[in-house]
Protein backbone atom coordinates (compact mmCIF):
# COMPACT_ATOMS: atom_id res chain seq x y z
CA UNK A 1 0.00 0.00 0.00
CA UNK A 2 1.50 3.44 -1.15
CA UNK A 3 2.15 6.12 2.07
CA UNK A 4 0.01 8.79 1.07
CA UNK A 5 1.90 12.14 1.80
CA UNK A 6 -0.11 15.79 1.40
CA UNK A 7 2.40 18.59 -0.33
CA UNK A 8 2.12 22.16 -0.71
CA UNK A 9 5.88 23.29 -0.70
CA UNK A 10 6.72 23.25 -4.98
CA UNK A 11 10.55 23.38 -3.11
CA UNK A 12 10.14 20.48 -1.33
CA UNK A 13 13.05 17.94 -2.41
CA UNK A 14 10.72 14.60 -2.56
CA UNK A 15 9.00 16.59 -5.84
CA UNK A 16 13.11 16.86 -7.10
CA UNK A 17 11.53 14.09 -9.48
CA UNK A 18 9.05 16.41 -10.83
CA UNK A 19 10.62 19.83 -11.64
CA UNK A 20 10.24 21.20 -15.14
CA UNK A 21 9.33 19.07 -16.99
CA UNK A 22 8.86 21.41 -20.65
CA UNK A 23 13.02 21.97 -19.80
CA UNK A 24 14.15 19.53 -22.51
CA UNK A 25 17.75 20.30 -21.41
CA UNK A 26 17.83 19.61 -17.84
CA UNK A 27 14.84 16.96 -18.01
CA UNK A 28 17.38 15.07 -19.89
CA UNK A 29 20.49 14.49 -17.71
CA UNK A 30 17.94 14.64 -14.88
CA UNK A 31 16.27 11.42 -15.89
CA UNK A 32 20.20 10.09 -17.06
CA UNK A 33 21.21 11.12 -14.03
CA UNK A 34 18.49 9.10 -11.52
CA UNK A 35 17.23 6.53 -13.88
CA UNK A 36 13.80 7.90 -14.09
CA UNK A 37 11.10 8.85 -16.68
CA UNK A 38 7.71 10.53 -16.06
CA UNK A 39 4.48 8.88 -17.09
CA UNK A 40 1.80 11.66 -17.18
CA UNK A 41 -2.10 10.48 -17.12
CA UNK A 42 -4.03 7.95 -15.53
CA UNK A 43 -3.63 5.60 -18.37
CA UNK A 44 -0.28 6.18 -19.03
CA UNK A 45 0.86 5.30 -15.48
CA UNK A 46 -1.42 2.38 -15.93
CA UNK A 47 -0.02 1.23 -18.74
CA UNK A 48 4.13 1.79 -17.43
CA UNK A 49 3.30 0.33 -13.86
CA UNK A 50 1.30 -2.92 -15.95
CA UNK A 51 4.62 -3.52 -17.78
CA UNK A 52 6.49 -3.82 -15.01
CA UNK A 53 8.28 -0.67 -14.06
CA UNK A 54 8.91 0.44 -10.73
CA UNK A 55 7.44 3.57 -9.22
CA UNK A 56 9.72 5.93 -7.22
CA UNK A 57 7.02 7.51 -6.41
CA UNK A 58 3.68 9.34 -7.17
CA UNK A 59 2.54 13.16 -7.92
CA UNK A 60 -1.00 13.97 -8.34
CA UNK A 61 -4.11 16.01 -7.68
CA UNK A 62 -6.60 14.12 -4.90
CA UNK A 63 -9.12 13.72 -7.06
CA UNK A 64 -6.96 11.31 -9.22
CA UNK A 65 -6.21 9.15 -5.96
CA UNK A 66 -9.26 7.53 -6.53
CA UNK A 67 -9.20 6.54 -10.18
CA UNK A 68 -6.09 5.25 -9.55
CA UNK A 69 -6.34 3.15 -6.45
CA UNK A 70 -6.11 -0.02 -7.99
CA UNK A 71 -2.51 0.90 -9.00
CA UNK A 72 -1.45 2.44 -5.14
CA UNK A 73 -2.82 -0.21 -3.53
CA UNK A 74 0.04 -2.39 -5.14
CA UNK A 75 2.91 0.19 -4.73
CA UNK A 76 5.01 1.09 -1.73
CA UNK A 77 6.37 4.05 -3.65
CA UNK A 78 4.84 7.67 -2.01
CA UNK A 79 2.19 9.25 -3.68
CA UNK A 80 2.83 13.04 -3.18
CA UNK A 81 -1.33 15.05 -3.32
CA UNK A 82 -1.29 18.73 -3.70
CA UNK A 83 -3.40 20.82 -5.29
CA UNK A 84 -3.14 21.89 -8.97
CA UNK A 85 -1.44 24.93 -8.04
CA UNK A 86 1.51 23.46 -6.49
CA UNK A 87 1.68 20.52 -8.98
CA UNK A 88 1.64 23.13 -11.80
CA UNK A 89 4.86 24.98 -9.77
CA UNK A 90 6.56 22.02 -9.79
CA UNK A 91 6.23 20.76 -13.35
CA UNK A 92 6.33 24.10 -14.49
CA UNK A 93 2.98 24.01 -16.60
CA UNK A 94 -0.60 23.13 -15.98
CA UNK A 95 -0.58 19.62 -15.82
CA UNK A 96 -3.62 18.60 -17.35
CA UNK A 97 -3.94 14.82 -16.97
CA UNK A 98 -3.38 15.70 -13.28
CA UNK A 99 -1.66 12.69 -12.42
CA UNK A 100 2.19 11.82 -12.68
CA UNK A 101 4.79 9.44 -11.68
CA UNK A 102 8.06 9.13 -11.65
CA UNK A 103 9.25 5.51 -12.47
CA UNK A 104 12.49 3.67 -12.48
CA UNK A 105 13.78 2.74 -16.02
CA UNK A 106 15.43 -0.96 -16.11
CA UNK A 107 17.96 -2.04 -17.89
CA UNK A 108 17.53 -2.03 -22.07
CA UNK A 109 18.70 -5.56 -23.79
CA UNK A 110 21.61 -6.16 -25.91
CA UNK A 111 20.37 -5.65 -29.52
CA UNK A 112 21.32 -9.57 -30.24
CA UNK A 113 19.08 -10.38 -27.53
CA UNK A 114 16.63 -8.07 -28.14
CA UNK A 115 16.25 -9.75 -32.11
CA UNK A 116 16.88 -13.20 -31.20
CA UNK A 117 13.24 -13.86 -31.53
CA UNK A 118 12.49 -11.42 -34.04
CA UNK A 119 10.82 -11.15 -37.24
CA UNK A 120 10.15 -7.59 -37.94
CA UNK A 121 12.73 -4.86 -36.73
CA UNK A 122 12.80 -1.02 -37.26
CA UNK A 123 16.08 0.51 -36.56
CA UNK A 124 15.86 4.63 -35.94
CA UNK A 125 18.88 6.97 -37.19
CA UNK A 126 19.35 9.09 -34.75
CA UNK A 127 15.65 11.42 -34.82
CA UNK A 128 15.42 14.41 -32.73
CA UNK A 129 11.57 14.92 -32.43
CA UNK A 130 10.27 12.80 -29.43
CA UNK A 131 6.50 13.31 -30.46
CA UNK A 132 8.26 11.26 -34.10
CA UNK A 133 9.85 8.94 -31.72
CA UNK A 134 6.66 8.19 -29.53
CA UNK A 135 4.64 8.22 -33.13
CA UNK A 136 6.34 5.79 -34.58
CA UNK A 137 6.42 3.36 -31.53
CA UNK A 138 2.46 3.43 -31.66
CA UNK A 139 2.89 2.62 -35.33
CA UNK A 140 5.06 -0.16 -34.76
CA UNK A 141 2.77 -1.76 -32.04
CA UNK A 142 0.08 -1.26 -33.59
CA UNK A 143 1.28 -3.15 -36.37
CA UNK A 144 3.21 -6.01 -35.10
CA UNK A 145 6.46 -5.10 -35.59
CA UNK A 146 8.47 -7.21 -32.80
CA UNK A 147 11.42 -4.76 -31.54
CA UNK A 148 13.00 -1.45 -32.35
CA UNK A 149 16.22 -0.66 -32.23
CA UNK A 150 18.21 2.51 -31.78
CA UNK A 151 21.35 4.47 -32.99
CA UNK A 152 23.16 5.98 -29.81
CA UNK A 153 21.98 9.65 -30.20
CA UNK A 154 18.34 8.58 -31.49
CA UNK A 155 15.50 10.63 -29.00
CA UNK A 156 14.49 8.92 -25.60
CA UNK A 157 11.31 6.84 -26.28
CA UNK A 158 10.58 7.16 -22.63
CA UNK A 159 10.94 11.28 -22.81
CA UNK A 160 7.93 12.43 -21.39
CA UNK A 161 6.40 13.96 -24.79
CA UNK A 162 7.45 10.53 -26.20
CA UNK A 163 5.27 8.47 -23.86
CA UNK A 164 2.31 10.62 -24.17
CA UNK A 165 2.35 10.76 -27.91
CA UNK A 166 2.59 6.98 -28.36
CA UNK A 167 -0.18 6.59 -25.77
CA UNK A 168 2.06 4.26 -23.60
CA UNK A 169 2.94 2.43 -26.87
CA UNK A 170 6.44 2.79 -25.70
CA UNK A 171 5.83 -0.04 -22.91
CA UNK A 172 4.06 -2.61 -25.73
CA UNK A 173 7.12 -2.84 -28.02
CA UNK A 174 10.90 -4.54 -27.01
CA UNK A 175 13.62 -1.98 -27.67
CA UNK A 176 17.14 -1.79 -27.56
CA UNK A 177 20.21 1.35 -27.85
CA UNK A 178 23.04 0.40 -29.88
CA UNK A 179 26.18 1.32 -28.05
CA UNK A 180 28.30 2.01 -31.46
CA UNK A 181 26.61 3.99 -34.11
CA UNK A 182 29.85 2.67 -36.38
CA UNK A 183 29.29 -0.95 -35.97
CA UNK A 184 25.29 -1.07 -34.89
CA UNK A 185 24.28 -2.98 -37.97
CA UNK A 186 26.31 -5.79 -37.64
CA UNK A 187 24.45 -7.55 -34.87
CA UNK A 188 21.72 -7.36 -36.46
CA UNK A 189 23.16 -8.65 -39.94
CA UNK A 190 24.52 -11.44 -37.54
CA UNK A 191 21.25 -12.13 -36.66
CA UNK A 192 19.97 -12.77 -40.27
CA UNK A 193 18.01 -9.86 -40.79
CA UNK A 194 18.09 -8.64 -44.33
CA UNK A 195 18.65 -4.81 -43.71
CA UNK A 196 16.62 -2.58 -46.02
CA UNK A 197 17.20 1.39 -45.73
CA UNK A 198 14.50 4.05 -46.62
CA UNK A 199 15.01 6.72 -48.48
CA UNK A 200 12.80 9.34 -50.22
CA UNK A 201 14.84 8.42 -53.35
CA UNK A 202 12.23 7.25 -55.83
CA UNK A 203 15.41 5.40 -57.78
CA UNK A 204 15.44 3.08 -55.06
CA UNK A 205 13.70 -0.15 -55.34
CA UNK A 206 10.31 -0.02 -54.73
CA UNK A 207 9.41 -1.25 -50.98
CA UNK A 208 6.41 -4.01 -51.52
CA UNK A 209 8.79 -5.11 -54.35
CA UNK A 210 11.95 -5.43 -52.15
CA UNK A 211 9.35 -6.99 -49.13
CA UNK A 212 8.34 -9.58 -51.85
CA UNK A 213 11.92 -10.28 -52.85
CA UNK A 214 13.07 -11.42 -49.55
CA UNK A 215 13.72 -14.84 -48.80
CA UNK A 216 15.64 -16.17 -45.97
CA UNK A 217 15.78 -18.86 -43.36
CA UNK A 218 12.81 -16.69 -41.01
CA UNK A 219 12.02 -14.16 -43.59
CA UNK A 220 13.66 -11.83 -40.76
CA UNK A 221 13.43 -7.71 -42.05
CA UNK A 222 15.39 -4.79 -40.37
CA UNK A 223 13.53 -1.67 -41.53
CA UNK A 224 15.56 1.46 -41.33
CA UNK A 225 14.73 5.02 -40.77
CA UNK A 226 16.85 7.98 -40.72
CA UNK A 227 16.15 11.60 -38.76
CA UNK A 228 14.15 14.13 -39.76
CA UNK A 229 15.82 16.10 -41.71
CA UNK A 230 18.77 14.61 -43.47
CA UNK A 231 17.17 10.43 -43.51
CA UNK A 232 19.47 8.16 -43.32
CA UNK A 233 23.79 8.72 -43.18
CA UNK A 234 25.49 7.85 -45.87
CA UNK A 235 27.37 4.89 -44.17
CA UNK A 236 24.12 3.27 -42.91
CA UNK A 237 22.65 3.86 -46.43
CA UNK A 238 25.86 1.58 -47.76
CA UNK A 239 25.37 -0.71 -45.34
CA UNK A 240 22.16 -1.51 -45.96
CA UNK A 241 21.05 -4.74 -48.37
CA UNK A 242 18.72 -2.21 -50.26
CA UNK A 243 17.71 0.99 -50.46
CA UNK A 244 13.97 0.72 -50.52
CA UNK A 245 11.21 4.15 -51.96
CA UNK A 246 7.77 4.56 -51.14
CA UNK A 247 6.74 5.38 -54.70
CA UNK A 248 5.29 8.32 -54.77
CA UNK A 249 2.83 10.35 -57.26
CA UNK A 250 4.62 12.05 -60.16
CA UNK A 251 2.04 14.94 -60.19
CA UNK A 252 2.96 15.52 -56.52
CA UNK A 253 7.22 14.93 -57.58
CA UNK A 254 6.06 17.75 -60.09
CA UNK A 255 5.04 20.07 -57.63
CA UNK A 256 7.70 20.17 -55.64
CA UNK A 257 5.70 17.70 -52.98
CA UNK A 258 8.82 14.97 -53.04
CA UNK A 259 9.02 13.29 -49.64
CA UNK A 260 6.57 12.22 -46.64
CA UNK A 261 7.47 13.21 -42.72
CA UNK A 262 9.04 10.58 -41.00
CA UNK A 263 5.78 9.41 -39.01
CA UNK A 264 3.73 8.47 -42.29
CA UNK A 265 6.56 6.77 -43.92
CA UNK A 266 7.45 4.92 -41.21
CA UNK A 267 3.14 4.00 -40.80
CA UNK A 268 3.27 2.64 -44.39
CA UNK A 269 6.21 0.81 -44.12
CA UNK A 270 5.05 -0.78 -40.80
CA UNK A 271 1.68 -1.87 -42.51
CA UNK A 272 3.87 -2.91 -45.43
CA UNK A 273 6.03 -5.42 -43.32
CA UNK A 274 3.23 -6.80 -41.81
CA UNK A 275 1.65 -8.24 -44.50
CA UNK B 1 8.22 45.43 -58.75
CA UNK B 2 7.61 45.53 -54.55
CA UNK B 3 8.28 48.16 -53.09
CA UNK B 4 10.75 48.18 -50.00
CA UNK B 5 9.68 50.09 -46.78
CA UNK B 6 11.80 50.33 -43.72
CA UNK B 7 9.69 49.60 -40.76
CA UNK B 8 10.81 49.87 -37.00
CA UNK B 9 7.18 50.40 -34.93
CA UNK B 10 5.89 47.03 -34.13
CA UNK B 11 2.25 48.75 -34.06
CA UNK B 12 2.28 50.11 -37.45
CA UNK B 13 -0.90 49.40 -38.97
CA UNK B 14 0.71 48.26 -41.93
CA UNK B 15 1.74 45.34 -39.88
CA UNK B 16 -1.75 44.09 -38.18
CA UNK B 17 -1.66 41.13 -40.98
CA UNK B 18 0.93 39.91 -38.94
CA UNK B 19 0.15 40.51 -35.27
CA UNK B 20 0.32 37.38 -32.67
CA UNK B 21 0.53 34.53 -35.18
CA UNK B 22 0.75 32.13 -32.40
CA UNK B 23 -2.58 33.09 -30.91
CA UNK B 24 -5.12 31.12 -32.70
CA UNK B 25 -8.69 32.47 -32.00
CA UNK B 26 -7.59 35.94 -33.41
CA UNK B 27 -5.91 34.99 -35.44
CA UNK B 28 -8.77 32.48 -36.64
CA UNK B 29 -10.97 35.63 -36.95
CA UNK B 30 -8.63 38.06 -38.10
CA UNK B 31 -8.03 35.58 -41.65
CA UNK B 32 -11.48 34.83 -41.78
CA UNK B 33 -11.86 38.70 -41.73
CA UNK B 34 -9.49 39.89 -43.96
CA UNK B 35 -9.30 36.73 -46.28
CA UNK B 36 -5.93 36.12 -45.60
CA UNK B 37 -3.26 33.57 -44.79
CA UNK B 38 0.37 33.74 -43.87
CA UNK B 39 2.68 32.31 -45.59
CA UNK B 40 6.22 31.55 -43.42
CA UNK B 41 9.31 30.82 -44.77
CA UNK B 42 11.18 31.05 -48.33
CA UNK B 43 10.37 27.73 -49.49
CA UNK B 44 6.85 28.00 -48.72
CA UNK B 45 6.33 31.48 -49.40
CA UNK B 46 7.63 30.52 -53.04
CA UNK B 47 5.25 27.78 -53.26
CA UNK B 48 2.11 30.11 -52.32
CA UNK B 49 3.32 32.53 -55.15
CA UNK B 50 3.81 29.96 -57.37
CA UNK B 51 0.12 28.67 -57.09
CA UNK B 52 -0.95 31.47 -58.01
CA UNK B 53 -1.98 33.42 -54.52
CA UNK B 54 -1.92 36.89 -54.34
CA UNK B 55 0.34 38.69 -51.92
CA UNK B 56 -1.08 41.64 -49.59
CA UNK B 57 2.18 41.97 -48.29
CA UNK B 58 5.49 40.63 -46.79
CA UNK B 59 7.95 41.69 -43.63
CA UNK B 60 11.31 39.95 -43.63
CA UNK B 61 14.79 40.65 -42.06
CA UNK B 62 16.84 42.70 -44.61
CA UNK B 63 19.01 39.33 -45.24
CA UNK B 64 15.91 37.59 -46.98
CA UNK B 65 15.73 40.24 -49.64
CA UNK B 66 18.32 39.02 -51.90
CA UNK B 67 17.26 35.33 -51.98
CA UNK B 68 13.66 35.71 -52.76
CA UNK B 69 14.06 38.73 -54.40
CA UNK B 70 12.67 37.08 -58.04
CA UNK B 71 9.57 36.46 -56.14
CA UNK B 72 9.59 40.41 -54.91
CA UNK B 73 10.46 41.35 -58.52
CA UNK B 74 7.13 40.15 -59.92
CA UNK B 75 4.82 41.83 -57.07
CA UNK B 76 2.97 45.08 -56.49
CA UNK B 77 2.90 44.10 -52.92
CA UNK B 78 4.73 46.21 -50.58
CA UNK B 79 8.08 44.54 -48.64
CA UNK B 80 8.10 45.42 -45.25
CA UNK B 81 12.08 45.17 -44.02
CA UNK B 82 12.48 45.05 -40.38
CA UNK B 83 15.15 43.76 -37.93
CA UNK B 84 14.29 40.27 -36.05
CA UNK B 85 13.38 42.28 -32.83
CA UNK B 86 10.48 44.17 -34.20
CA UNK B 87 9.40 40.91 -36.51
CA UNK B 88 9.39 38.95 -33.14
CA UNK B 89 7.61 41.86 -31.46
CA UNK B 90 4.83 41.76 -33.84
CA UNK B 91 4.78 37.97 -34.13
CA UNK B 92 4.52 37.33 -30.70
CA UNK B 93 7.62 34.71 -31.05
CA UNK B 94 11.15 34.68 -32.82
CA UNK B 95 10.25 33.80 -36.67
CA UNK B 96 13.25 32.07 -37.33
CA UNK B 97 12.53 31.29 -40.94
CA UNK B 98 12.91 35.41 -40.66
CA UNK B 99 10.39 36.06 -43.95
CA UNK B 100 6.73 36.07 -43.94
CA UNK B 101 3.80 36.82 -46.64
CA UNK B 102 0.47 37.76 -45.83
CA UNK B 103 -1.37 36.05 -48.76
CA UNK B 104 -4.62 36.35 -49.95
CA UNK B 105 -7.01 33.58 -49.93
CA UNK B 106 -9.14 32.37 -53.00
CA UNK B 107 -12.56 31.49 -53.22
CA UNK B 108 -12.87 27.83 -52.97
CA UNK B 109 -14.60 25.60 -55.57
CA UNK B 110 -17.88 23.98 -54.96
CA UNK B 111 -17.80 20.28 -53.88
CA UNK B 112 -19.30 19.03 -57.47
CA UNK B 113 -16.65 20.89 -59.33
CA UNK B 114 -13.55 19.99 -57.18
CA UNK B 115 -14.43 16.20 -57.80
CA UNK B 116 -15.36 16.45 -61.43
CA UNK B 117 -11.81 14.74 -62.69
CA UNK B 118 -11.12 13.17 -59.42
CA UNK B 119 -10.70 9.48 -59.15
CA UNK B 120 -9.43 9.66 -55.31
CA UNK B 121 -10.43 12.07 -52.64
CA UNK B 122 -9.72 12.17 -49.05
CA UNK B 123 -13.23 13.39 -46.65
CA UNK B 124 -11.64 15.29 -43.24
CA UNK B 125 -14.29 15.38 -40.76
CA UNK B 126 -14.09 18.08 -38.02
CA UNK B 127 -9.88 17.48 -37.65
CA UNK B 128 -9.22 20.06 -34.71
CA UNK B 129 -5.52 20.01 -34.80
CA UNK B 130 -3.46 21.97 -38.08
CA UNK B 131 -0.82 20.24 -37.61
CA UNK B 132 -2.51 16.75 -38.65
CA UNK B 133 -4.65 18.45 -41.09
CA UNK B 134 -0.98 19.79 -42.96
CA UNK B 135 0.56 16.35 -42.69
CA UNK B 136 -2.58 14.62 -44.25
CA UNK B 137 -2.50 17.19 -47.39
CA UNK B 138 1.16 16.41 -47.52
CA UNK B 139 0.70 12.51 -47.76
CA UNK B 140 -2.56 13.06 -49.80
CA UNK B 141 -0.80 15.08 -52.42
CA UNK B 142 2.76 12.84 -52.28
CA UNK B 143 0.69 9.88 -52.93
CA UNK B 144 -1.87 11.32 -55.77
CA UNK B 145 -5.04 11.86 -54.03
CA UNK B 146 -6.71 14.45 -56.54
CA UNK B 147 -8.61 16.39 -54.09
CA UNK B 148 -9.49 17.06 -50.27
CA UNK B 149 -12.97 17.55 -49.34
CA UNK B 150 -13.49 19.13 -45.59
CA UNK B 151 -16.49 19.01 -43.25
CA UNK B 152 -18.01 22.30 -42.11
CA UNK B 153 -15.94 22.73 -39.09
CA UNK B 154 -12.49 21.20 -40.06
CA UNK B 155 -9.29 22.68 -39.26
CA UNK B 156 -8.15 24.93 -41.75
CA UNK B 157 -5.19 24.21 -44.63
CA UNK B 158 -4.28 27.68 -45.08
CA UNK B 159 -3.97 27.77 -40.90
CA UNK B 160 -0.11 29.02 -40.45
CA UNK B 161 1.11 25.71 -38.43
CA UNK B 162 -1.00 23.61 -41.43
CA UNK B 163 0.82 25.42 -43.49
CA UNK B 164 4.10 24.91 -42.54
CA UNK B 165 3.31 21.16 -41.55
CA UNK B 166 2.46 20.25 -44.98
CA UNK B 167 5.54 21.84 -46.50
CA UNK B 168 3.45 24.01 -48.73
CA UNK B 169 1.58 20.71 -49.88
CA UNK B 170 -1.98 22.43 -49.16
CA UNK B 171 -0.91 24.66 -52.17
CA UNK B 172 -0.76 21.37 -54.44
CA UNK B 173 -3.71 19.55 -53.98
CA UNK B 174 -6.93 21.49 -54.70
CA UNK B 175 -9.57 21.02 -51.75
CA UNK B 176 -13.34 22.33 -50.99
CA UNK B 177 -14.99 23.04 -48.01
CA UNK B 178 -18.80 21.35 -47.64
CA UNK B 179 -21.21 23.92 -46.89
CA UNK B 180 -23.67 21.32 -44.77
CA UNK B 181 -22.13 18.76 -42.76
CA UNK B 182 -25.66 16.97 -42.83
CA UNK B 183 -25.66 16.44 -46.98
CA UNK B 184 -22.39 17.18 -47.43
CA UNK B 185 -21.50 13.51 -48.58
CA UNK B 186 -24.88 13.30 -51.27
CA UNK B 187 -22.37 15.49 -53.57
CA UNK B 188 -20.01 12.59 -53.23
CA UNK B 189 -22.30 10.19 -53.78
CA UNK B 190 -23.73 11.78 -56.81
CA UNK B 191 -20.46 12.23 -58.35
CA UNK B 192 -20.36 8.47 -58.53
CA UNK B 193 -18.06 7.67 -55.79
CA UNK B 194 -17.78 4.92 -53.65
CA UNK B 195 -17.99 6.36 -49.65
CA UNK B 196 -15.62 4.04 -47.51
CA UNK B 197 -15.63 5.16 -43.55
CA UNK B 198 -12.00 4.43 -41.94
CA UNK B 199 -12.43 3.03 -38.33
CA UNK B 200 -10.71 1.76 -35.90
CA UNK B 201 -13.30 -1.28 -35.65
CA UNK B 202 -11.21 -4.20 -36.27
CA UNK B 203 -15.01 -5.88 -37.53
CA UNK B 204 -15.07 -4.03 -40.10
CA UNK B 205 -14.01 -4.17 -43.98
CA UNK B 206 -9.94 -4.71 -44.38
CA UNK B 207 -9.15 -1.66 -46.68
CA UNK B 208 -6.89 -3.21 -48.90
CA UNK B 209 -9.79 -6.10 -49.47
CA UNK B 210 -12.60 -2.92 -49.49
CA UNK B 211 -10.36 -1.48 -52.22
CA UNK B 212 -9.84 -4.65 -54.22
CA UNK B 213 -13.96 -4.65 -54.55
CA UNK B 214 -14.74 -1.10 -55.72
CA UNK B 215 -15.84 -1.57 -58.69
CA UNK B 216 -16.80 1.29 -60.68
CA UNK B 217 -17.57 3.03 -64.32
CA UNK B 218 -14.54 4.99 -63.15
CA UNK B 219 -13.24 3.88 -60.10
CA UNK B 220 -13.95 6.52 -58.18
CA UNK B 221 -12.60 6.31 -54.33
CA UNK B 222 -13.99 8.79 -51.40
CA UNK B 223 -11.59 7.87 -47.91
CA UNK B 224 -13.19 9.48 -45.00
CA UNK B 225 -11.11 10.10 -42.23
CA UNK B 226 -12.77 11.39 -38.52
CA UNK B 227 -11.54 13.28 -35.90
CA UNK B 228 -8.51 12.92 -33.64
CA UNK B 229 -10.37 12.25 -30.67
CA UNK B 230 -13.70 10.44 -31.28
CA UNK B 231 -13.38 9.00 -35.01
CA UNK B 232 -16.01 9.58 -37.44
CA UNK B 233 -19.64 10.79 -36.64
CA UNK B 234 -21.88 7.68 -36.45
CA UNK B 235 -24.27 9.89 -39.04
CA UNK B 236 -21.29 9.73 -41.42
CA UNK B 237 -20.37 5.87 -40.41
CA UNK B 238 -23.80 4.94 -41.40
CA UNK B 239 -23.86 7.25 -44.85
CA UNK B 240 -20.69 5.43 -46.30
CA UNK B 241 -21.09 2.27 -48.30
CA UNK B 242 -18.63 0.31 -46.18
CA UNK B 243 -16.72 1.12 -42.97
CA UNK B 244 -13.05 -0.04 -43.39
CA UNK B 245 -10.01 -0.41 -41.48
CA UNK B 246 -6.49 -1.09 -41.44
CA UNK B 247 -5.98 -4.44 -39.42
CA UNK B 248 -3.68 -4.33 -36.47
CA UNK B 249 -1.46 -6.77 -34.64
CA UNK B 250 -3.23 -8.97 -32.68
CA UNK B 251 -0.56 -8.44 -29.94
CA UNK B 252 -0.87 -5.49 -29.77
CA UNK B 253 -4.68 -5.25 -28.96
CA UNK B 254 -4.21 -7.28 -26.09
CA UNK B 255 -1.04 -4.90 -25.10
CA UNK B 256 -3.90 -2.40 -25.50
CA UNK B 257 -2.53 -0.56 -28.59
CA UNK B 258 -5.80 -0.16 -30.11
CA UNK B 259 -5.66 2.12 -32.99
CA UNK B 260 -2.99 4.47 -35.06
CA UNK B 261 -2.90 8.11 -34.71
CA UNK B 262 -5.09 9.87 -37.76
CA UNK B 263 -2.38 10.97 -39.91
CA UNK B 264 -0.48 7.51 -39.59
CA UNK B 265 -3.83 5.74 -40.29
CA UNK B 266 -3.83 8.54 -43.16
CA UNK B 267 -0.53 7.86 -44.62
CA UNK B 268 -1.49 4.06 -45.13
CA UNK B 269 -4.98 4.59 -46.39
CA UNK B 270 -3.19 7.09 -49.08
CA UNK B 271 -0.75 4.38 -50.04
CA UNK B 272 -3.25 1.52 -50.27
CA UNK B 273 -5.15 4.31 -52.35
CA UNK B 274 -2.51 4.78 -54.68
CA UNK B 275 -2.28 1.61 -55.98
Amino acid sequence: MARFVTVSDPADPRLADYVRLRDVNLRKSLEAEHGLFIAEGEKVIRRAVGTGYPARSFLMARRWVEPLSDVLERTDAPVYVADDATVQAVAGFPVHRGALASMKRLPLPATADLVADARRVLVLEDLVDHANVGSIFRCAAALGVNAVVLSPRCADPLYRRSVKVSMGAVFAIPYARMTSWHDGLSELRAAGFTLLALTPDQSAVPLDKALAAVEGPADRVALMLGSEGDGLSSRWLDEADHAVCIPMSAAAMANGVDSLNVVAAAAIACHALMR
